[in-house]
């Protein structure tokens, strides 16, 4: 698990390297599409996801040790690269996932036409940017924890994704929890945090 | 049409005075209740709501002009003062007034179930706090005008309302215009505005 | 009606094919040059407007249902991509559109030499950045629905169009709604949904 | 579960009333000290907690539903009215509750010596003002989910909790999640989803 | 010239006591009414004026220094406090003071009646709350110093004076200058510094 | 009097060229130095200062008007180009200017040498970014008015001029008057009104 | 050393007790004057100092530990409160301290005039409100540490510290150091971690 | 002791020759490596450092004439460059240094396990982007003087450092001390004030 942003391609490889020898499977996320470049010639084995902007490089079969399913939903195709990033965590931490998208509040019946989905997820991580209000709907419908990732879509009053941060941690919907605006991946570790067998 | 607040009872009794000879019709808002006790007593003909903080004094039948009608509708109870606040006005200023309480959308099924009467209305004020997630549910569901109004309720980084403006001003739901926190007079005078026969 | 921004060329091309099949007519907002030639290219047919950074694409004509006129105002030059958007959208959205442009309330003569336009619009949309002054005066000036979009034109204490944001929000002509920062379409949409015929 | 602030004595009265009829237990949050005493005289089988503000009213025997311990965490004294509030509803949803107090950043080896207790958490909420430094040290100690509750104990640039809340929201153990500033009962709420025995 | 906030009354007395024995003439600015009260049984050759919560003490004579008139303008009746403060403040240091009241934005014309007045001012002080627009017309009708101080006037998004202070700082009329939120006494000490002869 | 930023290349050479030939004198204030280039080649009598990007062009002799001497007064050598920008602004208008640099308070020996300067001048204008705390002391130094500019100088908690922004509406020293973050151009649009003869 | 904010008179008494018991000097700050009554009867050996709102119990003899003088300098006579907070907190510490007061920027040669005072100093302390300048100044005249401390003096766009506290981050003097707004407490114990004799 | 940012070339390069004449060590900071390169072209004997983009010409050899050991530690490896800065400025300013970095307080036991370290420092500069709690931590466990620095690393609700030094103003430590985001070059400058042998 490696956050991409704010270290050199020198330092990225060095880390890399190290982990490739130890047999560990690789995370790198935040990567840009430059770097991204680079690491995939050096290391051939590993996948970069265009939209999650992850690096992802298996040495070990991933076993799923989660409870139950993780279920990440999202608002707009605009913040699918913050809920890509989520899945492909939940997933390299030994997560079954499903995802749903493009359920945002102004359509409210294309969300409550997947309710069945909702109701079989072990956690749900809902991704949303703009006012962020997914979330309160979602936490309405499901008993189960909802992790809440506001994403710095929109302009203007949103405010890179301020505007959403509010609008989660003041969801009329009891319980639900937030992390950091466009933080995909430590949604995904809280969720698996609540979805390890113990 | 007075704002209470930031005038003394000197300044009130003036004015009211003034419209009272006049014969016109009286609508003082934000009038806290120590001064509506005294107003009250001066002018018994008028009638002081403690919700919505606001006093009427009706000297002329007031004609409805409006050409269709204004429904309010409010997330929470306490949003109730605001959402009192806008239908009050409404009327004042010659409209019929529906409204919709305790709608939130923790709990959408209940919003979903009055779908008739959004239907029905001609332009829609809707009230909220915390998250001010409410109008873009709204704006999805309807086609007509929708003012969405944030309200103050809700604490810590609800900062006294500006969550739910934030929220609002960043719907998903195009063309949902907002007006300033707590301003429940000035959503109902928008609606007016809009719905004033020509 | 789609919103270009945060969309990649290829999820573009891919609505824009599908609506072009249905024989939709297509506006697209927020689309850059650089997008824009490529789409123009593939869908010549369309036609791109610098300032606005809209695209349209008419496959039927558009027939005008609105009940009245759109007035867009404009307080400065550099707030007419904002205001082309709002005159743009209405008139994919089928209502009638007139412009005024340049009318800042340092020179407040220059908005009163034309009060007949103002008068005979059925709903008004006023644009202005720095510190969006303008809706204030309009709004005292006319009995019609007035919306206010901040523009993110200024520098230093405009923060990008908050100043103005917040101004218009307080403005002391009661009844005027606001939209979020940039929101031509949004204003645009709003104002439809008042001037639809039923 | 009833949020106490906002309402009225009389809203509450026939909200509780209505909840005794039905032998439902009771939680009253965010309830003044003069507001309690009128309850806590006309319904004197329930119980309100001066920190905590917070008035039960137990009807039916709670069960322990949850799955393992929700441990409430909290550093500093003041901290104290949050992390009862969360403990007290922790429990009404039927949680086993364990408390640690006192166990602030700046005195890192009182938390080191209380590591037993964090390892057998089954879910941890960690209740901290000021720079809301706890649930990273937390974090980082074990691999249970962690509930982040800032709260608004601090002056000055704390900024009534905004300084913990941005801390923990950017805290660098991954997987802690937040609530809003003060909201023992949503971390609470949220722990009791996690826990909760399927 | 004395800041009277912030200040005990036993400092209050003290200060004073001293100016008197020196036979300066004295104004007490932001004293509020209970230390007025005492202040003003001790020292009974004063006066207090309620509205600006100033205190003056003549004790010799006030000569009119200033070159021109200085103009003291106000948008709404709730702004007068603070234009009072300024044109008390401007007359004590020596300056002819002519005041304008209930000129708001949102009814141009009875501002533009009064233009006369404007042309003959040497320096216009322009006060306003919520969306601090009037400096821009005035800047924008007058040649002259323009000295724009925003009030506290307003509620919800005014943000206690921050709106107008913004709106003021954005002036798209050319050379207004801005004083601090409620600063009238600042604004006509900065209108002395003009209109000082030399 | 021309503002280049937000203007097109295009816009500005209609303006120019309008300009031109009506034998005005032109200025054009924040000019980027892509334009200016194209700017300074069509217009080759022009001159473009790179410090202040400000491209003036003379066509009438500029008559002095101004009463006394503007002196423009400048914390560091980073908050140059905004007092060029003042500086050459006030010339433009007709005034005599004096230019003192690098005279910051915490070498406050430097700005006490230079006293006599101080005294001279007719109106002050002073520039400075970080912490703003120039206009206080030279406020406290002379009599005469005082415009303070704050400019963007400074990183981190200088939030792109905020600081000095604050700093300078919380001068204690009295009758300091503040305008817009960088704007050079608008405290000497304010110093001419203050030095005009009339 | 006690903070007294946000303890209980209940939770005071035990804590002090216990500290008499055990022969410690006693500090409590940010004591409330209905609180002190309390506790002065209770512990009438104490002192209580009104303005500073600090509460000691000397029960040893404090030695003077210090290496040097700590010399609390401060700019107005509103900032008072929380000079003594840090002098009467270093003395407690073992530090000989000196006090410099009513020495703010508008008047520099006031403060010029002790240099003598600054140049003794091992370590100074500067309290400031309003634009927070003096450090500035300070740091530029001594060498030795600087640690500065905003206050809540101030009204407006002062933001209730906020003002100074930026000030004094972005010192334009080298060096300079800050606490959090009235934080003498903080500032005299970082003074004596600078002074103490090893 | 020059700043670098803000500064062109030229600028720079007459700075410097006058220093280079003058034989006087040269140390500028946020030197971008763009300027860097010509700089060092032109001055070969100097030295830039990538990270920490400082350029250092010594010309007479530094004499340690600090009192004791600067200790520098570092959050986490992103914030190595503000620490570099701080190492380097104080080395240059006569200070033996020493540096332990990566010891984040969700590695607890990282930093604790180099406590001799600590111990044996006479000044602790203390560097952390995100929530900023490792000065807080260090306070706790040494009685030296401790400098805490916020960066910028982190993203979203960080703010750009905002968070961090919030966190840092609020640390419950008492005594530590706090400068502006990312300013190594200023914490070091007074690490040296405090560490001066008199």
């Amino acid at each position: 698990m490696i956050l991409g942003e704010g270290k050199s391609l020198d330092q990225l490889k060095v880390i890399l390297s190290a982990m490739v020898r130890r047999k560990r499977n690789i995370l790198v996320t935040r990567l840009d599409q430059e770097k991204a470049t680079t690491i995939c010639n050096q290391f051939p084995d590993g996948e970069y996801d265009n939209d999650a902007r992850t690096f992802c490089l298996v040495q070990q079969k991933i076993e799923v040790t989660g409870h139950g399913k993780v279920l990440v939903i999202c608002a707009g195709t605009s913040d699918l690269p913050v809920a890509k990033e989520a899945a492909i965590t939940a997933r390299m931490l030994g997560n079954e996932v499903e995802e749903l998208v493009d359920v945002g509040v102004a359509g409210i019946h294309r969300l409550l036409a997947r309710q069945e989905l909702l109701q079989e997820a072990a956690v749900v991580i809902v991704v949303a940017g703009m006012e962020g209000a997914l979330p309160s709907v979602v936490g309405g419908l499901v008993a189960k924890p909802v992790i809440a990732v506001p994403t710095s879509v929109g302009y203007g009053a949103a405010f890179s994704g301020v505007a959403a941060l509010l609008g989660m941690l003041n969801s009329c919907a009891s319980g639900v929890t937030v992390v950091n605006i466009d933080n995909g991946f430590g949604a995904a570790f809280a969720a698996n945090r609540i979805n390890r067998k113990v």
